[in-house]
């Protein structure tokens, strides 16, 4: 199958799968069901969850187990979304080119949802669906946990906020603040192929490799995309992060050494994977995709 | 150990092990760290980690196993007292004697630093210490973040918000939306000991019913204590509830009568430790003090 319809095609099924474990009807609090399924539900690439899934591919692990992963994963991402578009935080209205949770709710519903939707990431990977063997429940649980906590997302959002505050930044802090808040999640993404499969330590220190490289890229990108884009073809506003002093590669790396750098971290993605040998095609794609890609 | 001594004595492990858990000096975020340890370390009865150590010595659960098992779920509590402070929500500025968190730090922050609690439990229970069986700590986790949830304590909250706005209210409905809001994290608390030992369906069920009374007994006790305390003696504004419009029991019940279901629910939480003998003493003794606390 083509890379973009392999995405298209786990996109699917991770919407499939959030609508099932995510039913309005019998739920007592529907507001707030409403609110956490308009904010993961139908949109969004489904980049982290592919990376589960294709990572996943690598050991042979079963398809349920790693969409499984990958909604719960994306249930993390979307929460802080939700919760970094916040007035108190970055004060977004649009997001994936609709209203923002708390535009399309109220603040509240927001804040209630995003709590719900990290909550609930933890339920799902808890639960004996998503692998038999309870030890490997608990090690994606604590994984999950570390990656998007204050040494990981929740920390690097902090830092970001911060930064802001402050007149000059270095590479060497917006390298470790993007680690924590965009790369801990790659790197719980693609290092989960190798957690469900209980592989060795080997294969997934070459995935965390891979993942720290593309987490990376992707940061990069992001700040390419938002300063050549239109709001129009990112379906949110561009250039804020500018606007607000905060330090991005561009600033620090100009245009064309963010895009030099975004292209030498895909190859050396591409590198660590050298191991799988071909089984890894499409984890080689979609590290091109991260850097070459249009919203 | 008197009962207000074994109270104290417990309050004093969690808050010590919270400290232990949560260092600053070694944090790369170190404001959120800050914030997370400001809302949850030094404060509150520790009502939650007491009955979940209180039910764990029914079985001669390990006190680490409990004591860490307490954390968890104070961490979830304390989380939900800073989102729940905020202006979007119950825009409170005072708590537990103390400004709220938003108020100490800022709006911001103190999101982050309830997304990082909430996370931080996760956290806390996947890991072995925690115990040493992965079946045992799966569970765990599953059964604190349904209680904590969309099914529990934030479809609780949400309903909560919601009834705000509407000009009657129905006991049925707020013995609903309490027994999500509050009783959720109750049943939680005592069924965990059953939890950490593996008991038999009896033993859990009958916790559950303890819990389950308690905690109603609980949030009727805080609605008589928000009538008859001033400001001062609670740490807290009072009287806000009925101000928003918010249905209590003392509406409801009238204030005899609130006063009389609380009690009639402490005997029936009492009862239904009947199998456990004189080991469930301080559980009964909780239960009173539940609802003749000034604070």
């Amino acid at each position: 199958m083509p890379f973009l319809d392999e995405l298209t095609n786990t996109a699917e099924q991770i919407d499939a799968l959030l609508d099932r474990l995510m039913p309005l009807d019998t739920a007592p609090a529907k507001r707030v069901i409403d609110a956490m399924r308009y904010a993961s539900i139908g949109q969004g690439k489904r980049l982290r969850p592919f990376l589960v899934c294709e990572s996943a591919k690598l050991f042979d692990v079963e398809d349920t187990h790693a969409l499984r992963t990958g909604a719960a994963l994306e249930c993390i991402h979307c929460y802080s979304l939700v919760h970094d578009d916040l007035p108190a935080m970055d004060n977004d209205e649009l997001r994936r080119g609709k209203p923002t949770t708390h535009i399309a709710f109220d603040e509240a519903a927001a804040i209630l949802a995003g709590d719900g939707l990290l909550t609930f990431a933890f339920e799902i990977l808890a639960h004996p669906d998503t692998h038999p063997d309870p030890v490997v429940r608990s090690k994606l649980v604590s994984e999950l946990a570390i990656a998007s906590g204050p040494a990981g997302m929740v920390g690097g959002q902090m830092l970001d906020l911060e930064a802001e505050a402050r007149e000059s930044h270095d590479l060497d802090e917006i390298i470790t603040l993007q680690g924590m808040k965009t790369g801990a999640l790659f790197r719980f993404a693609c290092e989960s192929g190798a957690l469900l499969a209980q592989a060795g330590d080997a294969e997934r220190s070459a995935l965390s490799v891979y993942a720290d490289r593309v987490g990376l890229a992707f940061q990069i990108a992001d700040d390419i995309l938002d300063q050549e884009s239109t709001p129009e073809q990112l379906g949110k506003q561009t250039q804020k992060d500018a606007e607000a002093g905060k330090a991005t590669f561009i600033d620090l790396l100009g245009l064309d050494g963010a895009k030099k750098r975004a292209h030498a971290l895909v190859d050396e993605a591409c590198a660590s994977l050298d191991a799988f040998g071909n089984r890894a095609g499409i984890l080689r794609e979609a590290a091109l995709f991260i850097v070459e890609r249009k919203n």
